[in-house]
């Protein structure tokens, strides 16, 4: 696999054939064009090791985005592990692990529809601690907003490692996604390979 | 790494230096304050095994959560395996894995959440038997909704495994997610590590 | 583990124990019934190996959902992996990997329910190039609306492998989602095990 595989993550930079066009292998499925650019390669055999690091964000508000890419890379660099890959595990049901692209702009229009997807403002039987006995806590606060949110965002990401680097795309970073108030969140980093 | 890293899940009795203060690898990223409190540690090296188990669940409405933490757990004690990770996962397209709390309240408000989402009495062309020719069964009923709900649920969770026990935070909970109607519903849970 | 456990994926099929009802393990979970079909069976253990294969997809329209089921499962195949499991990973922050039927008036439902999630005709900064000064590229285009899907879709997949086999169920299929403007799109798929 050439070193352009994960510098750039531009796609039309990638010359299967030494040529530029996809190879022999490309078909229509449908109406889109899927080409096999590199076969199955044998990357690594040998005795694998996992490593488990962990980080503590201190959010401030929410939602907030969290870049947290360049601390994983750093953990991933530390282990010497080049081919296998990086789970990274948020340990909250109202905080999550996304992967998107880090752009001011775009990340107001993403708390904007996390915000659309389900308000804070509307009603959750949840948040009613009038009538709720089950999993109270001395800082309960109103939150089932953030639960719903996390039905669809989820708690982890995988994330394959080549040649010791996050095979993360051109635009590709990751984040801890706080869904509730500000509040003190744990993430795990499991970093296994060989 | 610590006992507490499992016990409790409060994140604020994390001491990585023994005094309760993140150490001094902190720093700001925009506001947020994120700090490594444990390096990467090589928790395992040596030859890994791959363990697979299945549970059959019957479900009686849908939606409905119905929580398999124990028996997941259960299952990865019989593997003694002490460090890895375990994929839940889900061999249907209208019930999927979910991670998220296991409060009675909660829940109704995730299933009101979900048929805000996509309801099932909004119009599907995958419903409409008049046209449809594609993979068309005898017990076929309209669950357009519950195919459009699983495309932001999945259907698999990855936990990491720490010291022989799901690394699941204080609130987090393994739960089979039916969308559709009442279904027999098969998981999948593959077990790796050493 | 029977052969009949990839076979249709028909959990009716399953017979723990020769006589094709639950075993002794079942218990009630709410009102739920959770059967333990097959305890942790001890599927493989040895060197492992990591491969890794490419593809890229020129898709010709958003959003699009292209079947790479076939092609998956052909690069397992030159592998010889017996068990373990495939990432597949799509480099993209507005193009996922998703499991869902493909049935083709379904594919038109999650298209109009993406529609709705996140519709392009809605207001996004992202698509303000009089303001945005981040991240902008040559071929820039409208597509707030892609990343807010994604948010919920995400990049990846994890199957399990068994029997050297893709372990999808009956109606699972792997697919590629375009959620932007036609692109070409970079998807990793990294096949782990024994």
């Amino acid at each position: 696999m050439e070193a352009n595989f994960l510098e750039g993550g531009v796609v039309s930079e990638v010359k299967p054939n030494g040529n530029g066009k996809p190879n022999g292998k490309a078909h229509t499925n449908g109406k889109a064009h899927v080409a096999v650019t590199q076969e199955p390669e044998l990357r690594a055999t040998g005795m694998p090791r996992l490593h488990l690091a962990q980080m503590v964000v201190q959010t401030q508000r929410g939602p907030e985005l969290i870049d947290i890419t360049e601390k994983v890379q750093d953990m991933l660099a530390k282990t010497g592990i080049k081919e296998g890959n990086v789970l990274v595990y948020s340990r909250h049901t109202t905080a999550g692990i996304v992967i998107n692209e880090n752009e001011p702009l775009l990340i107001q229009d993403m708390y904007r529809f996390l915000e659309r997807l389900a308000s804070p403002a509307d009603t959750y039987s949840h948040n009613d601690f009038s009538i709720r006995t089950v999993n109270m806590c001395e800082d309960e606060c109103a939150n089932g907003h953030a639960h719903c949110q996390h039905l669809t965002i989820g708690c982890q990401q995988m994330v394959p490692v080549v040649e010791g680097h996050l095979a993360l795309g051109r635009w590709q970073r990751l984040f801890l996604l706080e869904m509730d108030h500000p509040r003190t969140r744990e993430v795990l980093i499991q970093i296994f390979g060989i």
